[in-house]
């Protein structure tokens, strides 16, 4: 057994805690998979006084993370602080400037400074590892970083916020509306201190677009993501989806195209028989596309102490072992810059509005997709309810640029009550 | 650019050829994930002349595959002949002896003669991976031994036999009976060219055996794999556990349990909601259930050119980048030799029988159950067909011996007609 890796953890909150508890409860047999112990040097977090459960009386203390990271003690650095500015950032940067690995869990840090850092920790030769920064407890950047290395990637999907997942699966299961979900949600403490991260899309969005970096080669590029939340999915969707045979998800995708690389992060249809269709509560779920091995799936749990901590350990012991990898794949000075091509390919579209009660109020909308050169798949006309009638539309494929067309002309027929809802319907 | 890795392909089948195709068609992509070209140096296959689609004229042609294997111009050797005696076995250790990496898809090879091969791997300092032997393209050898590596792993199940699963949805779906789907599963060309492999169980349970060793630390021992095919299982049953909620899976299961490892390859009934009983066709799916992480669910091709490809390409880029693990996740040499548990674990089980037109008959074995300790959690009798009535009993959790006990009690009743149907219901 050769010398300990020594470690140091900046950020004692639910992830932080986690992963001090499955070191103290499992050191032998993560020395057995290291090929050496995991010793923790010190720690640091804002109140020093703080019963956290654990005894943290074999570790240094340290107010300040950057000292923390600064340790002459330590070779490897674990930061789960959170938040893409200020101290994990700063702390984060001072380890990799002291030559120490870095293993951190914060996707909002790398989704705005993913090149600069990976670039920072290539030069000085240390690891830069992440896989607690996307879908919690799932190895999936391990998954397309190495297993599925030998893959073109044709697509990356997959639900990776597990409150939006929940917030929607209570809306179809027990008919909530969206904000009842989201106030149960919220009573859980499923959401974030800013709950704009989860039900904006925008912690999701994170993720996706560090697994566009890796899985195409190219440069984290955040704001490139086309995002929309969840605020605007209604039960009468959720139910008109579901009579349809589908089920609405917030859902990432990333899709390297003739036009570019489109990053897309927003409510989709996904047929109720597929595994995203499926997927309930939660979870959370990546599908991996590539042109040898054909549709990988992974499951599990997307948040949490355990399952995240659980990422970082494996991550911790990988580097123990000598693991040294690029931390997107391939050398971060390789990595390209991707045009961002916004909705570029094209799909089936549920359209869902309310007509006036007027004669040839049908005909006309159906006219204007004519003109647009959409063609519809099926269509339902609901009773008039207040003067005015429902209906869904459900297209064949068609480009996002051709559907907005089309319902830019709606409002011209003056037979259009209110606005009308389009949802992208997504094949998996 | 550091120097090339030189590889050496044994067995131009499926596998070999997909794999040729891969590395000709990415050659720069595999490169950049690398860190170094990967080159083919020599070839063997049994019959050169055979016109397999490729051109191969760039590469060496060795008539025999211990020769090709002896190489001193190649860095690793890729061993996709199969068997696990003979051309497949010699090959592998001659690699290893000449100090050669090694990586290969052979599943029974390695389930008989893992721990001799990992050890002479680790004995000589060269790489021994495998991740195409089990599930295809599905990177779980690499989930297992590395990115849930801080797990303690409570089970790990799963369907990894997408023939078996073909005849099973096949009977399901179609209503076929086992020969017929059977037939048809045969006519497409799914089978080994011994069937026992496949529905005997057989080829499934030479993968449990590897996910057991790496997921409890333990030797490798096929032979304590309780192996039941799905010859026995009859469209009556599909049709009644679909009726009750469930479906009919051949299902691998290996759980450490305080008796020793248990380690099933068997019929079982899961639940029909659950993402093993929606897994249909060919598919493979392995769930891995860790303390800290949950349960992770990995889902894809199991077989097929590609896929197994896929793998094997994974595990080269991982050699040519420097990755040095043990085969099985910690030393060869440190790998506990595990007592077999057999039945360990209590379950519910379902039974189906037929009974005599016979005053109470259902008392009697309602008897036999209460007096080996067995409680019914819901039970069916059906109208009387040729003297018979057919009964569906589903057990609440109990022993495979107490019931076997109650099952050997049923036939001293005389009221039992022909041989009761006894499957384990899987919590998953």
């Amino acid at each position: 057994m050769t010398a300990p890796l020594r470690i140091a953890i900046a950020g004692l909150g639910t992830v932080g805690i986690g992963l001090i508890r499955i070191l103290q409860t499992h050191p032998q047999m993560i020395a057995a998979r290291a090929g050496r112990p995991v010793e923790i040097v010190a720690v640091s977090a804002r109140s020093k006084g703080k019963d956290r459960g654990l005894d943290l009386s074999a570790y240094a203390w340290e107010d300040d993370p950057v000292a923390l990271a600064r340790r002459d003690d330590i070779d490897l650095f674990v930061e789960v602080i959170g938040g893409h500015e200020g101290p994990a950032k700063e702390a984060t940067e001072a380890a990799i400037a002291a030559g120490h690995h870095v293993v951190t869990a914060n996707k909002a840090l790398l989704a705005h400074h993913g090149n600069e850092i990976a670039l920072a920790a290539e030069e000085t030769g240390v690891a830069l590892r992440f896989e607690a920064a996307v879908a919690g407890g799932i190895p999936v950047i391990k998954a397309l970083t190495e297993g599925l290395a030998g893959n073109e990637i044709a697509r990356v999907l997959g639900v990776m916020n597990g409150t939006c997942n929940y917030i929607l699966t209570r809306m179809e299961d027990a008919g909530l509306t969206y904000e009842e979900a989201f106030s149960e949600a919220d009573g859980l403490g499923y959401l974030e201190a800013d709950p704009t991260l989860d039900v904006g899309g925008i912690d999701a969005g994170h993720k996706l677009a560090l697994l566009a970096a890796i899985a195409y080669g190219t440069r984290v590029d955040f704001d490139a993501v086309e995002l929309e939340g969840i605020g605007s999915v209604t039960i009468e969707d959720i139910r008109q989806a579901a009579d349809m045979g589908y089920k609405i998800k917030l859902l990432g995708v990333a899709q390297m195209t003739g036009r570019g690389l489109e990053q897309r992060m927003s409510p989709c249809l996904v047929p109720d028989t597929s595994p995203l269709g499926q997927l309930e509560g939660g979870t959370n779920m990546v599908v991996i596309e590539g042109d040898a091995v054909g549709q990988i799936v992974l499951r599990g749990a997307g948040a949490g102490a355990g399952p995240t901590a659980s990422a970082v350990i494996g991550d911790i012991i990988d580097i123990a072992r000598g693991l040294r990898l690029p931390a997107f794949g391939q050398p971060a000075a390789s990595l390209r810059r991707a045009r961002a091509a916004r909705a570029a390919v094209p799909a089936p579209y549920y359209l869902r509005m309310a007509l006036a009660d007027k004669p040839g109020a049908l005909a006309k909308i159906a006219a204007c997709l004519g003109e647009a050169g959409i063609s519809i798949d099926r269509m339902r006309q609901y009773g008039h309810v207040d003067q005015s009638a429902p209906v869904l539309i459900v297209t064949h494929k068609t480009t996002r640029s051709a559907l907005d067309e089309a319902i830019d002309a709606f409002s011209g027929t003056g037979v259009l009550v209110g606005t009308p809802v389009a949802i992208r319907i997504e094949n998996v």
